[in-house]
């Protein structure tokens, strides 16, 4: 279970960081570009220290305005360059605060990007492996980014989304159409559940998608973010299902 | 003989770094704040690993418009912030280029800033501690910087200025005082061989300075950089005096 | 009655602008440097044109992540090319909406500035009288920036704050000053009638101060900025005190 | 005869914009998004005003790193926002200097977007209307950009590129292709006089393309910028052709 996280920056408040991170497993903390500020980063960081939870970097593309949710045309080698900044400048913050790196995974329109794009998936697999083979890198269950980290040697985790829907094709429906999001904490939590025990998740068109995530992303910045980590959790639960750091499992998908 | 570079930014070229990097024994290189961007940061860092001159974090006051050189009303906090967010930056720059971070030395207003105040001179050295112990903080001679410095347990490498005057009372003259920079290269290697040999500066009040350096700067955004470096090794090398780089020497303040 | 406003950005919302632009007379929308972006600068411009009140431009420091409240060593050139670039950038967005830009108010750490800075309040004076002589330029009641609007032949506003502390010499306390801001709805009208009525206000070191305020200041981007809203006409209406647009008013300072 | 300048940011340089204002009838001013500072900005504007040449806004995208030469994924609502914002902000230089805004020129990305994409050209058409429906829009000739601007009922300049190679649909080669650009003075000068005398231009593949241009556009940026629009002025001149600026010329494209 992970979450997106430390999106604060300067005077705008954006999450309830302090009362998710106690429910998830992971946190992905946003890194400058898109969301984040030095300052945010450090506080973020040694809450998620204090809390046990293992922290990753949140890359993102480098705009505010658009917080890194606008496509844009970047080359393979701006893509290295600007995850390797913003790995070490998160890096930096955990390891002042005394914790540790262990996983890392690209924001929005980056996230989407690389994995549909197998070039842009390599330039990052391979910047996160030349900064440290040993992070885990986190990607949308099925996509190139994936394999790409597989290329490269790294541990990857496949990651499933508890408030997004999906399209029949595995991706995730783009989020200017109407039923991009979940709102329901229920239905969050039940998509949830089924792809976590069945391997599958509905899509906008009907029919099942399959899917084999190993772990499962809630977004920190939507109103109802509290409240689906809280269903969740009771619901996997009353599954029966434990839930642990990524970092921490076996790398399922490359064995 | 260190000299301030990696100052280029997107489609704006700043300096003659290539040229600059053989004729020095220390770089500092720019982290995207006041100047430099992640590509910058990173063929800058494998430049110098290339010519095996030693590689400093250059942070900056996030102010890219004013190139850190505005003074800004900021915070202890503030600014440990984000000087362990550039040094991680540029860590990872040099980490993937297969390189070693050896120094951190502020940029302009911040490096001024930090001279005269003891409180953001703390927030400096301890930031530098937070992250390696073993890094070296340069700072200007003489000033609140390297006392911080030895405070935090860093090694420090007290600064003399090769192309900037100097005021009575050991501070640099300000930029926007007419006398503030020396343009005529020989002017600037018989500063700086003074300041090796003797120990003192001119003032532009006229009268002398005691000085101890252990490192040279030379900038490397002016109009004369590169003439400026060339006359300086001649004129040491005619003083029988050899350059090393700070990182490497003994930290003669702390002992 | 004015208020700050137009402070989100991008994915992130500050205040409840809808809300309380029905309560005030004159409104002031942030440009983009401090706060704003074109997006919410066209739609608060929009809303305000809706509600029949009066538009100000409220330029700030180029510093979105200090909010534009980190004092910044600029020349009194930078401050005039900054004001006039953002007072250019919301006249366009008001002129596309069918409305008019009626007066210019400094925010932030560049108001308090030019309160106290005789050369920068002209500049800002000046920048603001070679845009549109006809715009008034709110300031400090009290301050240099308003004799700069004297002397520059603009009309002007005295500016009280409603949710401020004074000190005794008629400046406002610091914000990092513990009692620097009122947090009572109560508090804050009483003081808003009292420097309306009797033109003083007592200040953080006891005693009163005398101020001749002919706008007052609420702050949008407060937690309680609608609820000070309504006390202050709650409290205005029972004194019998009429509000109308600054900008329609009677120069009275400059008389 | 236009060229793109303004193109300088803070401490970095661009462009000879002092030589090349007088070889030109109309510059395009960079705003600040892509290029451009508000000093750069109003330091731009008085020195064509001086010279008498016309003054375009040449708004880009928010991608100072890319220099707006990087596409980005986004809505009409935003190209008109940020638009209307760049085109305010050089409107108030040029008005505070005391000359006037003639015409817009979408930069990089947005004008190639714009070429390409009718609802994007629509919403700049529109926007720059919505200002002042007196403003010439320039536009690649041929392209969606001016179908725009005669729906919006705006005066439009097709424009025609120098320095730039074309493709045989008559869109220019991507920047990334090792043809995009002409160096050589003479060849820019040949390609210049067959666009106004024949209304051909050469493409990549071979084969000529129908191109009707009202103006020609040369980039400030380039290293060989002057020598382009020397070798530019002496053709034309040789082949007996006036240049003027191209808002003072009747609108041909809505005849």
């Amino acid at each position: 279970l992970n979450c997106d996280l430390g999106e604060s920056f300067g005077a705008y408040a954006m999450g309830v960081d302090a009362e998710i991170i106690p429910l998830v497993t992971s946190v992905n903390i946003a890194c400058g570009f898109h969301a984040g500020d030095p300052a945010v980063m450090r506080r973020t960081a040694r809450a998620a220290i204090e809390k046990g939870v293992a922290i990753g970097a949140h890359p993102g593309l480098p705009d505010l305005q658009g917080f890194g949710r606008r496509a844009m045309d970047v080359t393979s080698q701006e893509v290295s360059d600007m995850v390797l900044y913003q790995i070490g400048a998160l890096y930096a913050m955990v390891k002042a605060e005394g914790g540790k790196l262990s996983h890392v995974k690209p924001h929005g329109a980056l996230y989407n990007m690389a994995a549909a794009d197998a070039r842009l998936a390599d330039a990052i697999a391979e910047a996160v492996h030349r900064f440290d083979p040993s992070l885990v890198l986190f990607g949308l269950a099925g996509s190139e980014s994936l394999r790409a980290g597989e290329r490269a040697g790294l541990k990857t985790a496949a990651e499933g989304f508890a408030d997004r829907t999906y399209q029949s094709d595995g991706s995730l429906t783009p989020r200017h159409h109407p039923k991009a999001l979940l709102t329901d904490p229920l239905q969050v939590a039940a998509q949830t559940a089924r792809i976590v025990v069945e391997g599958k998740v509905g899509s906008v068109e009907g029919g099942d998608v399959a899917i084999r995530a190993e772990t499962i992303c809630i977004h920190g910045d939507g109103a109802h973010a509290l409240a689906f980590a809280q269903a969740i959790r009771r619901r996997l639960e009353a599954e029966g299902i434990a839930v642990a750091p990524a970092a921490s499992a076996p790398n399922q998908l490359s064995t």
